[in-house]
């Protein structure tokens, strides 16, 4: 067998137990019996395991190298080069700090469903701790460039650190900060949702049939289940699965979740299948399939234009409802409020919910904030965004769950897809022209076969930014973004 | 680590392997799109070969042989003693010959699929020579001990062959032959389930729910699905899945579909759940867990006593429905008369459908009957047996998948778990009482807890046979089968 030959078959090992924990993962939120909880957990560990003995495998270490050197095709050389950082992230941290992670963060995320439904932070803090000390750790093995904390935002967004991140914030906080204020401040009085209407789920959900649909994604190659938090997961070639879940009194709650998982459903769709079981197939970061969901749920579902089409499905499919008319509605969804929880945030302080984590993770990773000092600087730094004071710790920093599995330096990636799905939409715009018609015309093909074909079909041939840039012929910008907020918001708000 | 750690490790792997095999499978026929199945068979290939790779490993075979010499637990005997069959027999038979089959049968299914459904035998014929000889390659590789056919008998009941099958058979023909021709002959008519009867799936799928937690299925342990074909998947500890189907014509089909598949599941969740992932754990037989299902589907569901229970199902579930008393009901479910489809079957002529398949397995690898001889042959036998003849080869020897994934050999299980069934309930009654009186107070729990205590937590401790004599005091014997149907059916028809 040739070198490559090797590395392709032992590569696509390592993608299939991935496939297969991705798997038994999606199982376990929609199907799995309660009692099968523990035995399932076991068989996750073993997978984990397999995969990581796999990866570190010296072998495996010994033929990228060799690989490095040789002439070899694009795609070849795209799997090498994401081969060669996870096998040096993966060789460089030893097993026994893997398995301490595992157990930390499992008996963590146990502790933290109960602080977060007692309220109570003092609970939470040996684990926050632990996770904290133990994070610490692994970065000191990785080796530390720039600060400390850049190798963890490395992690989930490949290229990204403290210096890319400080000024992009700093931007967009000049910028929304004062938008938000003249919201708070303006007169205009927005339609709200009555609190007595109440829409069935099964109503609900005929009506995220007919958005699934609308955006392409395709239901012979994948289905919708509910799960307790939304989620996709893209298997493996002609299977991807959606999640969505409903609130009777909340219908726009199940109808955004499901066009945010439908955005990230069509991207795993729009794959190449030929490389299904390696790197350079698969998505190729968190804030560009990020940019993928919040396209469709904001930049398409928020729009004035949405409810043109989306109009007619609310006289079908709800049978007893307030009456709203198209205008109406899209103010309905579009309120700018302070609220205490990320996932229930309108689209400018959705934003603010992300710098604010941002700058305690920085805190806590490059200066050292003692770990009892995070709430109260949590709290000080909610009250300087927002306006309002945290009423208690579960509408504080215990409200994600991230924390608890240790995923710290993930967030930014959110503020990313909102930057990049902007982007996007205005050089989508420029070749086929005006998406509000395109939106409003109800056959969004145009704007999927865009995104299968700027975004979807490399997987990881490049980089993420230059991804971006190929795509939208720009380097990555959040001027976009920031004008598409203005505007749109004077506009709602009359400022 | 201790040769015997080393062994655990190591067939645990395996055996995880084949838990995830289940899993995928069950996937497969419940909830996979359909874009995804050729992935999904990749995926499935791809299990198979590391299994085969783990079960063939020299170092498995080596610790093997060592500890056979070692003095061990009789759970660690019991591990030994099974790995060194499936090591051997494993290790016997060519990767290659195993990869020419997997396609052979592959092929073989699909044209099968399109044979059944036009009824035409002649375009199966070449696949199945072809599956055929495979199998004749087989035997070869695995040895003759004493004629070719026990070869594949011992496959999928171990211990059993022709010497046991040939007098087996003999006795139930001179005895349920007369008895169903008397009943052809009996003017007795029993009462039919009218053509113009509809009963809405969801009415049928609560009645089906009410036996699956009287029979003490742990629907926290498991869940209940829908497939073409019904089935049990005992993934691991408290994880078993039940399916079944629904046909609004005949409730009673998808009922006692149900009472089957509880049947095996009660077997899947009563193993012992220490030995989860090695041999030990699992169940013992094909036969054995037919035993299970059949136990619960006729010698429960098909008793009078059980309309004593069931009729208040009949009556609450059924909205819209023939009226019948008690009696009825259970005259109903136990007509007797010639069908094509051996899933169809009642209780007595379902054993001519396996022994017409027995005599004819046999006729191919120990007379090496010619392909092309082989659908004359199963119509005279068929008409031997039932008084009537076979209209079309979908009706006759295409009705069924086995065949068309070389599964030869597996038939004779189905009987003999009708057999251990029949040996189990008199065995129960011994030591509690009146089953009759157990069944008809719908408390059913000394019913479960006697096959737990008895068969289930077992697993494969004992072979099949000993396992029986265990439970029972009696070597295997088919005289309390012969004489449950005699006495029951000789009331029924007034004989």
């Amino acid at each position: 067998m040739s070198e490559l030959a090797d590395f392709n078959e032992k590569i696509s090992d390592l993608f299939r137990l991935r496939a297969l924990q991705s798997h038994l993962s999606w199982d376990q939120q929609t199907k799995m019996p309660p009692e099968g909880a523990s035995a399932r957990g076991e068989m996750m560990a073993w997978l984990a395991r397999k995969h990581h003995q796999s990866l570190t495998d010296e072998n495996l270490g010994r033929i990228i190298s060799s690989l490095e050197k040789q002439d070899l095709s694009p795609d070849d050389q795209a799997n090498v080069r994401l081969m060669r950082r996870e096998y040096d992230k993966a060789s460089l941290i030893p097993e026994e700090l893997v398995n301490r992670m595992t157990k930390a963060s499992s008996d963590a995320f146990m502790a933290w469903q109960e602080s977060k439904s007692n309220s109570d932070m003092n609970s939470f803090l040996p684990h926050l701790r632990t996770l904290i000390d133990l994070t610490k750790e692994k970065i000191s093995y990785l080796g530390v460039e720039s600060t400390p904390y850049d190798v963890l935002l490395d992690d989930y967004e490949v290229g990204m650190g403290v210096k890319d991140y400080d000024p992009f914030f700093s931007n967009i906080r000049q910028r929304l900060v004062p938008l938000f204020q003249a919201i708070q401040s303006s007169s205009t009085r927005l339609p709200e949702w009555p609190d007595s209407a109440i829409i069935p789920e099964s109503e609900q959900e005929s009506f995220c049939q007919n958005v699934i649909n609308e955006i392409g994604f395709d239901l012979k190659a994948g289905r919708v289940d509910r799960a307790p938090h939304p989620f996709c997961s893209g298997l493996w070639p002609g299977d991807t699965r959606l999640t969505t879940r409903f609130d009777e009194n909340q219908p726009f709650s199940s109808i955004y979740a499901a066009m945010h998982e439908a955005g990230h459903g069509l991207y795993e769709q729009g794959l190449n299948q030929d490389f299904a079981f390696c790197p350079r197939g698969q998505a190729v970061s968190l804030g560009v399939h990020e940019s993928q969901s919040r396209f469709w749920e904001n930049m398409v579902g928020r729009s004035e234009s949405f409810w043109d089409v989306a109009h007619s499905w609310y006289d079908e499919c709800f049978s007893s409802k307030p009456e709203f008319d198209k205008s109406s509605l899209y103010n309905l969804v579009n309120q700018v409020k302070p609220s205490y929880i990320r996932v229930e945030a309108d689209e400018i302080s959705y934003n603010f919910h992300i710098m604010l984590r941002y700058e305690i993770e920085k805190k806590i990773f490059n200066e050292n904030l003692p770990i009892e000092k995070i709430e109260e600087t949590w709290n000080n730094l909610f009250e300087d965004y927002f306006g309002i004071k945290v009423d208690c710790a579960s509408n504080g920093c215990l409200q994600d769950v991230h924390w608890a599995y240790a995923a710290f330096g993930y967030f930014p990636t959110y503020t990313l897809g909102n930057v990049y799905a902007a982007q996007l939409y205005e050089a989508m715009q420029e070749d086929i022209g005006d998406l509000n018609q395109v939106i409003a015309k109800g056959d969004w093909t145009p704007m999927k076969t865009w995104l299968n074909e700027k975004i979807h079909i490399h997987g990881s041939l490049m980089e993420p930014t230059e991804l971006i840039e190929k795509a939208t012929g720009k380097e990555p910008d959040s001027e976009p973004f920031l004008k598409y907020l203005e505007s749109k918001f004077s506009q709602i708000y009359q400022l």
